[in-house]
């Protein structure tokens, strides 16, 4: 590898930073049920710890996504919360209201024919922007599971109307400095129609909303045979992307660790962005997080393996040729532009990375020095015998 | 409609009978979260309750599925259970052993590297078949959810080594007018490679376990695309069809209710079977169940609704006139035989299937009947009112 | 069914007018080869007669569309051509350009890397807007075959812009009574990306392109799954359907007859728009296009059996108590919602439609009607002997 | 890496042999046209030669799947054309019985509902065993196109009838030596049932026709979200797995180059083939073919492209170190499991192949060296010149 890709690479490093979610360090689980690890988090002082953890290992994560349900109960204040970061050398990144677990929300949030509902789903969301401003977080990320299970069940354009009154409602009480994130799913939980589907229906909520919301792509969040980086490579060139949850998936939303199944899928995103960046002169500001559900990995390795796995993949899209790329394309030369993409996420960029790690006082190899290290094993004692303490059982195994 | 159709179709509905699943009553979520119903069954006996007032309003429900883990509670004998059944006027119906949701399953049941594992599932099924004895059951149903979620997570094969293996020590404790149903699934809750994943490893492993087990299609079990009814027609042409789980999805395992998303691919279905019985002039004896996870539908509503629409199209492809089909397609009369098929399925039957019932004294309309009669009201406030009393509450939103 | 629902229905029939595709009456096939049939039309005159006679026979289709490499000889002018179709009793429809078949354009039309196959299509397409004029036409329907089939290949920003500049200047170009319709399709023929792949990237060229641009659902050309009526319903609310090319499908964009594979589907389509017309007081302005590839039925049988379709499923969806949804919707009555949808879907509407059409004076049966005729055989005859004579031969086999 | 591991690499290298098709010199299109190549190869002479080079460049290719239908010409015995194979230095492989393409298979081969169809299919196949006995060939291939568009069409257990009388003879009629290749897919060109649709009917199917009948995979033939490496572990357990037709494919059977859109998964196949041998200490014959439509790509490059990633696929799974990956799926340890599997996938192999092929006297780089030859652009302008002298024309444009 010459040396000028070898820096490309390594200021590629510099610039990759990649949010984790709290709700990734707790058990998760299927429909089906949930299996424990021992060395889950529970605690908000659980969560940042893994967290900072993850960025001490890996020094590309310095945010971390929170859940306004789950990260901030009831005997914290929202500064509390933010100085528990701190402590473990983080920040609070991305605030995600939670309007789907209530059982208020049987029908729908902002969707549901029930005004109460509705109400509900706003005024949380107003308390979390409130959170987001006392947290000093830019960002607003809104997923919701809104939508009908039978055909006929409701009236899909008086829903759309009841959502886009609200997220203009919610865009008004941000900051001008907050970005409103919209999220879109094409299925599940709800079966027959999702009120956001697909990044056609955020793109307009987003617009509706106003001019500081851009839509959020998950990765695990479309159909089968979708092209994806065609989908970013719009919202980029519309100036509406926002930003990512990662993960993976063979069939549904499975929610694998990214790259598991299809690493030359997450290669072509990466590429997408930067061939944006280098057509346009311009870095477009992307909030890359991980959204993942690895119920059965231990948490922590999930997480480390996940941000090596990113850093590799954005590591080899910046090693495309972009003139010689945009020559043979103009060419009409399909073999050769294929190959150029293709030696990029060919090359073995493992020993590159480990390289840039040490200069940065980083371990070369994070999961194996959290593999060696014991501190899961560990962890896991700790945390069983706190919750023995605490009273707490782990379950939740559906029946 | 002819004297000769309105009697074919009286003799289909005499005929056609579908199980029930006992936890169609209860309570059932999605990894998001659970919405709770006052009116939904918590214990056998209002679980077979509701059974048999389903059975009451339809006469098409004589048996009730039951689940080995939820039903047969430790302070019951399989005889208690029978007789709760027996009084609500339903008999067991399919034994459905449970392997999927116990910690130690976390990789696998039968199929796990572990050998505790795999005796554990050997063990609580060969029990299962016990009780199968015991209550006069003549199905054992086997679903499992083994698989992995990550390449190179295990051997393949040794589980597939280690699953027939099982399967054959299963088959031997099973007397000799016991079927064992072997069910396939091709995602969910395993994400990257599910050990029995599509009809033809149920095959293969049914043949390996003995001339006794046979496959059990559930229609929501199948990638997008896949013509069912021709899977169907196959195993019927092999003579191992042993029943179906029905159900309706328009993504993926979505369990919405029979024919609520595509009403002519069930028929489609139904057609299959009776075309084979007229071809071969014999009736296949197939077990018919319903499972669905109609989550957000009242519990009972929604298997009454279930089983009407079940009589509907079955008796839709009562009307096909298979002689007149038979000459079409022989002479390559495409739109001519398709006519035919359509012919049946537009016809409405409604009226013809009220005279059935109000022939068999039972209401005409059961799922009017039902809503009107205002039972749903008032068991949700007795069986509200009963968790109260005692101190059980309905809980179980996923964190 | 009251006088009030027969006069619905009466009322849907006289207003529901669907065109048909010129191309439909012609030989077609899969790559894999064609099957001929003798009366298969070739000539202008052939296919403006199959046209005229499908709607002399159903009263439904008084326009056709056409292609313009296939329609406009280089022999006849487009007065001519309009002449011919007037003779049959039916005009000019919608006007479709041809930018996929000239080799020129092997690496896309519009979007090709060579400044010459992009001109080309734009000259094209702007005779085509200029034989609309000519013809009376109102519609100008564009599909393109533009994409890429490997990663790579070419710059996805680069083709979306020199799109977007062609799209206005042929909107620039159209009268102020034309509409420009943009189709879309996820893949096929380019099996990578295709540069108009959904309907959110067809709205945002629609909306580039100027005011009198729509977007045109072609029914078949969705990923697996893709709810399709809530597309209908968000286009509705946008302002921004334009029309529809219908079929059906089971794979991929199969090109079957319509409602062949899944008529509850279409249902819930038409529901949708006369939901809309209920809820807006307005009656949108909706191109209603057949096509099919309907390569094995006989073309004229398969027509036919497409008309009656299409008003059986439109007459259902008339026969919905709207008033009785909404209500149900608002209490979140899912069961009692979805029933009524479903009433109206399963009431066998084929005597009423008979005696809407004997009161047309029109044929009570159409496709019984045609069959019986013998027109199909005659046709074949003349038409076999006229391609000897004319020295013609049916071929087409890929090999 | 260590010597060991190249040791490994080179005989994996050594061993691993991919048969090209005859037709993939040929043009090819999609339903929407053909687009034409200068190079591309028409006779029997060019076929071989350019199939000859590719064996020449790559040192992997030394047999030739041809197409009964394409490549025996009236005019030349199969004697000839082994003579033209032969001086071409390579050999004919698979036979390719032709039994779609006809106008007398417009309702199936086999299948047909037409005694005559299916006797007329049986004679080209039992013609094709006498042609595969005459060049020494070992396999009859068979893929079929048979099935049905519409619901109700024929009679699906008549056909499967039909179709197992038809296996069973060619079978009888095959040397011992020879092996029948049955070969499944979901649909196209039939678009409701195909005959054979999945694995589990081409095994049915290869069990009813003998003992010398065997599955063959396309990867292309499969529905969205099939776990391939899956079936063929199934199929090598059960001795059932004769061989693969390689493409790759995004979305339907798309017929991209082999690995251009998922690598990993081609990986993950040749990983079970190699655990499998490993497992059981044997080596399957398997027969590794090409069969892509590669229609964008100039065919002499796609072919020589198409073998390097083969061959780079197969070498990284040579890598796997499958002692430890035992032990890590023993454990449990997901994490550890996939990362030795992903350290194999990761490994650039691309200059140890080099490394292999100068040791083998071939050039290091066989599509750089192919693309810096100019033999493209001189074929290109002989054969134009050839077909032009011959007075063909490249024509089959879909009209």
């Amino acid at each position: 590898m010459s040396d000028k890709q070898s820096a490309a690479v390594f200021k590629a490093m510099d610039q990759f930073k990649i949010e984790l979610p709290s709700w990734g360090f707790a058990d998760t689980g299927t429909r089906f049920g949930k299996f424990f690890q021992d060395a889950a988090a529970s605690t908000p002082e659980e969560k940042f710890h893994d967290a900072g953890l993850v960025h001490k290992l890996t020094g590309a994560c310095p945010t971390v996504a929170v859940h306004v349900l789950w990260d901030f109960p009831a005997d914290r204040t929202p500064a509390d919360i933010a100085k528990i970061a701190r402590k473990n050398g983080v920040k609070i990144g991305a605030i995600n209201p939670n309007v789907f677990q209530d059982q208020a929300y049987k029908l729908g949030s902002f969707c549901s024919p029930d005004p109460k509902a509705r109400k509900m789903a706003l005024d949380h969301t107003l308390d979390s922007v409130a959170i987001a401003k006392e947290t000093g977080s830019k960002l607003i990320s809104m997923w919701l599971a809104d939508g009908t299970n039978y055909p006929g069940q409701d009236n899909i354009l008086r829903r759309k109307h009841d959502l886009e009154a609200a997220f203009k409602k919610i865009h008004k009480a941000m900051a001008s400095n907050q970005t409103l994130l919209v999220e879109y799913k094409p299925f599940e939980p709800a079966f027959y129609h999702t009120d956001i589907a697909d990044w056609g229906m955020a793109y307009l909520l987003a617009k509706a909303a106003g001019p500081r919301a851009k839509v959020l792509v998950d990765t695990g969040h479309h159909l089968q045979g979708t092209n994806i980086e065609h989908i970013v490579a719009v919202l980029l060139d519309e100036g509406m992307l926002g930003g990512f949850h990662f993960n993976d998936r063979k069939y549904a939303d499975d929610d694998l660790t990214l790259s598991s199944i299809d690493p030359y899928a997450v290669f072509r995103i990466f590429d997408q962005i930067l061939q944006h960046q280098f057509d346009t002169g311009k870095k477009t500001d992307i909030a890359y997080m991980v959204d993942q559900s690895h119920n059965l990995k231990p948490k922590l390795e999930a997480m480390v393996q996940t941000v090596e796995e990113a850093q590799k993949l954005y590591a080899k899209a910046a090693l495309v040729d972009r003139k010689a790329l945009a020559q043979a394309q103009k060419k009409g030369d399909i073999v050769g532009a294929e190959r150029i993409l293709r030696n990029a996420y060919e090359t073995d960029v493992r020993h590159l990375l480990a390289d840039w790690r040490l200069e940065k006082n980083l371990p070369a190899e994070p999961l194996e020095e959290l593999r060696s290290s014991g501190i899961i094993a560990r962890l896991g004692k700790e945390r069983a015998a706190a919750r023995k303490t605490r009273g707490e059982s782990q379950s939740g195994s559906f029946a």
